[in-house]
């Protein structure tokens, strides 16, 4: 597997663009004729384009997406479809693709109607700049941020069994929580390898629920997640396990880049759950810890409080035998055990709460917990709780 | 019912009393020959005090309660069970006890072994103060506080269904956590109804579910948490409904206490849905809003935030039909409906909007929420997530 450039760009014949006011932004991904599909939040509250793109991708076929950032379009009632409808309509008149080709995205303020005549000039604004480059990828990842610090987009060239090489190319926007009312996660993917709808909705299941379903920054589920892949076929190759593995990989990655830049982030963490007794108590226990207010706050002050880590590991609904439970902390170059099958390593006085402490004082942490019970493991991931994450979410006021 | 002054003391026969020093505190409470329940942490890393009252409470009996703060006895191994038991020990002898009618409870600092020459000295000082009074009751109450602000108790007298009278008090410490560890709810509960030990568990688990397992402070749950219910049988009256009321009711009043005491708290919240299909989707969406960081969050910038709110409940896992929600936010004298069967009321420029806003910048403040689905409802409490929450969770390192 290898790191490319280009994002959704690194997909040939993909085509990307960007537009932006102070308040609003557009992104246009097109991948013709692509068999595609989709995974959208779970929340029982569900914005106007996810019941547009819901309908959208049940033929299994997209040719583009049309995103924008600012309004979310949700709790908008009939007007919201209509809005949702009039977007995609002008991207379907402009490219001559079917509507029901159109996949539609939005993130922002809920509760609000959309600002048509904005977002159409925008639409507009974005279709006459499509191509197909590292910079139109970048501007389309920029057009959908919201609180966001910076663009997220990766790509990644990899050799199938039969050792033809496919590319898949993503960009994404964070779970930074949006002024006033709340915030998304989107993910747009693109691939040239071969596949069916169904083949293409397994795989991104899969990488799905080991990345975006991992993070956690708040806790607090959108009312418009979505992530969407679309294949054109341009390889000419099927799908096979290396896809798979490769689809994982980059969403594992945009999904580390979402928790790094979790709203109000001083600190990145990744929880690895090994020893569980199978794959879905590895998540539990994993997702636990980051979530873990006690935990993100440790985290922020640097305290390496394996109290708060083992707490939490206890409540997951995980199995767990107290005796059985071991933690390393680890940071780039540095790993200290501070749990030893139930026994505490690291006390007042002793080398390992120095080299824990140390550790602590890095950016990016992992904590690694061995429970000792079986074979399931899962890695979560996500940030700190800093006071300036209490500042965005609070001191804005409608 | 009528509220009692006198905690735990406002039953006859029951005596309490505290002793603290800087860094330590315990309680002795004495209901002698008390039919008793408890009910515990479903944490899975338990501490050695839960188990040992888990023991102890087997057989139905207890004549008393020994209690510490500062050290919560908690991954300390067998050591930890020798000293909880030698906690017991002191009580049983010096009272007379047999060791088995004793239980034993301890929040604080997690995975230190417990300092038994301080905690043996404050237990025989609190064992001379024992009296039947109010101040014991609340010196026993201050002796358990951590990171709370303000001691908690409450005592009620209730007619039975046969005109008598019976009385319920308990002593109760919050969810605020502690330094450096984890924080615990504790709470100790007597009365002078006459009833078997299945009798009280089943008032006690259905008053706990309606209060205490609805207090959200962060949603992070300790090794520790106990609750105990000892009845002395001095009134003579069996157990009817309006006793399971009046507990219910006391339970409910410390757990409001304990969410008001929240650590960091700046506000109050109590969140009822009405409407939901039935008891425990009611639940699921109330405790939903009262966890959410966002709701949270908004709360401390008193922001009538009626997106996140609709967006917690979307995702709780209760049932919903978004075009069925209705939103009211109450203070102590204002009301105001900002969502109406799935219609926004509260839009910018409205009196709707600058009626909750007003509501917001109060202390506590009531979210009622209609479902519109069936009979179901509940209420959760709950606080703000405020800097200091940040602040004392973030800056102790060890």
């Amino acid at each position: 597997m290898k790191i490319v450039d280009g994002g959704v760009c690194a997909i040939e014949g993909v085509l990307a663009a960007g537009a932006c006011d102070d308040e609003y932004g557009v992104a246009v991904i097109v991948c013709k004729d692509s068999d595609a599909t989709a995974v959208f939040t779970s929340n029982k509250i569900i914005a106007a384009p996810v019941i547009l793109t819901k309908n959208a991708i049940q033929n299994g076929k997209l040719s583009a997406v049309i995103a924008n950032s600012g309004n979310a379009n949700c709790f908008t009632g009939d007007q919201g479809i209509e809005d949702g409808k009039a977007m995609a309509s002008i991207v379907a008149e402009e490219l001559d693709f079917n509507i029901d080709d159109i996949a539609v995205a939005s993130t922002g303020v809920i509760g609000r109607f959309m600002p048509m005549n904005i977002i159409g000039k925008l639409i507009n604004k974005a279709i006459v700049r499509l191509e197909n480059s590292s910079e139109a990828s970048k501007n389309a990842a920029e057009a959908i941020m919201t609180t966001d610090t910076y663009s997220k987009e990766f790509a990644v060239e990899t050799k199938l069994k039969n050792g033809k090489t496919i590319r898949i190319g993503g960009i994404t926007k964070g779970s930074g929580m949006i002024a006033p009312n709340m915030g998304t996660m989107l993910c747009f993917i693109t691939t040239d390898i071969k596949a069916t709808a169904s083949q293409l909705n397994a795989a991104l299941k899969k990488a799905v629920d080991a990345s975006f379903n991992m993070v956690v920054v708040d806790g607090d589920e959108s009312t418009n997640d979505t992530v969407v892949l679309m294949a054109n076929g341009k390889s000419e190759e099927s799908i096979d396990e290396n896809f798979e593995k490769a689809l994982e990989y980059l969403c594992c990655q945009l999904a580390r880049m979402m928790a790094k830049d979790g709203e109000g982030a001083t600190k990145f963490m990744e929880v690895e759950v090994n020893g569980a007794t199978n794959t879905e108590e590895a998540r539990l226990a994993a997702k636990a810890v980051v979530s873990s207010s006690l935990v993100k706050t440790a985290l922020f002050g640097a305290d390496p409080n394996w109290g708060r880590i083992v707490a939490a590991v206890g409540y997951s609904g995980s199995n767990i035998d107290p005796k059985l439970v071991s933690v390393d902390l680890e940071s780039q170059d540095k790993k200290v055990n501070i749990v030893d099958h139930g026994i505490i390593n690291a006390f007042e006085g002793t080398s390992q709460l120095e080299e824990a402490e140390n550790i602590m004082e890095e950016k990016n942490i992992r904590i690694v917990i061995d429970l000792g019970l079986g074979n399931g493991n899962a890695t979560a991931y996500g940030c700190d709780l800093s006071y300036d994450y209490v500042s965005i979410n609070a001191e804005y006021t409608t």
